[in-house]
């Protein structure tokens, strides 16, 4: 069986996990806690990072991005998330980038990094200029996410794509915390409703962390 | 005519320099200084990152991996620098990812950012610290380079890929600084002085910043 090894914390780990699902693959799910860096783990990846995918056969695909590229190659009879045209996959994969690079560095580390990943892994206390910085720095995001959602129907045009999925995993690992201000960002709010009413999303709004249970609204799909 | 808006600092932008080149794309070069974040560039790309590509007809590709993803399926009868078997093309793009991401931040930023950025963008004095870690964290990704170098011809495979580009092309900003220890890992060396040759490589050798000019050995091809 297909395996990814991955971690609920990891907005990585849960863009594959989405692609993954709106391709109709199946995969088993194995849970690393990528600050341990077991020697098993990092023979697997030496850069120490999730997601890692192991197909069937033993082939193993690392790091995110290529992750993804290598789904939409192995298995082109799947639904693409890319699309088919070159410049709207371009446009998919800069999008992809902006919240796997930037919204990552301004927010998610700032946020998930700090809040949870820091208690989990033990490497120390949340310092408290990151966590208002990654505060601050969301509502810009959102407003290009509505800037972006009031233009085409999702992210990058006419398509759900890799884009939607980027910033969709990115966004629920802060909505875990419940640090999403949804209440200011309304058309932010109306896309990322869309996106928790498809079947791919939901196992995501499954995942619980022992001893840092979600907001209640997390898994509400009518937030 | 085709344009590249760049910068002799970015590795991203040597990166996709080089490609062009390997494609024999030709392309035209536009300094950007992203630090100054003129208007007109961020109506560009929002994100403020070099490189951008404008294409003749006007249609800008932007994001320094979308960008290469793109000249892979806009071009198609261009050499690939993915290669052509999907596991394959999963390993150049995880190795790519290895030096764009980890390499980035564990040196290129510390050393390049410390040192020249800071300096030319007027944005506060070198981190002495931040050079340390720098300058030993190179030791790890040059004994990578060496590992990988001694079990393939390539860093990827057989063939020269994109993830041999992106690592010479940070590492030659590095080697703009003087700050590669080359000395004490002559199996990266090899592999780099057999990039440096390329004609591809030429153009970046001859890069020149005002005010801070490269040590002798840069633009050698027998250093």
């Amino acid at each position: 069986m297909r395996t990814l090894v991955h971690h609920p914390l990891s907005p990585f780990a849960r863009k594959v996990r989405v692609v993954l699902a709106e391709k109709r693959l199946e995969v088993e799910l194995e849970v690393e806690k990528p600050w341990e860096r077991r020697e098993e783990f990092l023979a697997l990846n030496p850069a120490g990072e999730l997601p890692v995918l192991v197909e069937d056969d033993g082939a193993t695909v690392v790091e995110h991005a290529a992750i993804c590229n290598y789904l939409e190659e192995a298995y082109p009879h799947a639904p693409t998330l890319l699309g088919r045209e070159v410049l709207l996959r371009a446009e998919v994969r800069r999008l992809a980038a902006w919240f796997d690079v930037k919204f990552n560095q301004e927010v998610t580390e700032n946020l998930v990094g700090e809040k949870l990943i820091k208690r989990f892994s033990g490497s120390g206390t949340p310092h408290a200029q990151a966590i208002r910085a990654g505060l601050a720095n969301i509502h810009y995001h959102l407003d290009y996410i509505a800037y972006l959602a009031d233009r085409r129907k999702w992210l990058a045009g006419d398509d759900f794509s890799l884009a939607d999925i980027a910033a969709a995993a990115h966004l629920s690992t802060i909505d875990y915390l419940g640090d999403v201000p949804w209440d200011q960002h309304p058309e932010a709010k109306d896309w990322y409703m869309r996106i928790k009413c498809r079947p791919s999303f939901r196992p995501l709004l499954g995942d619980h962390l022992p001893g840092a249970p979600p907001p209640k609204h997390y898994a509400d799909l009518d937030f």
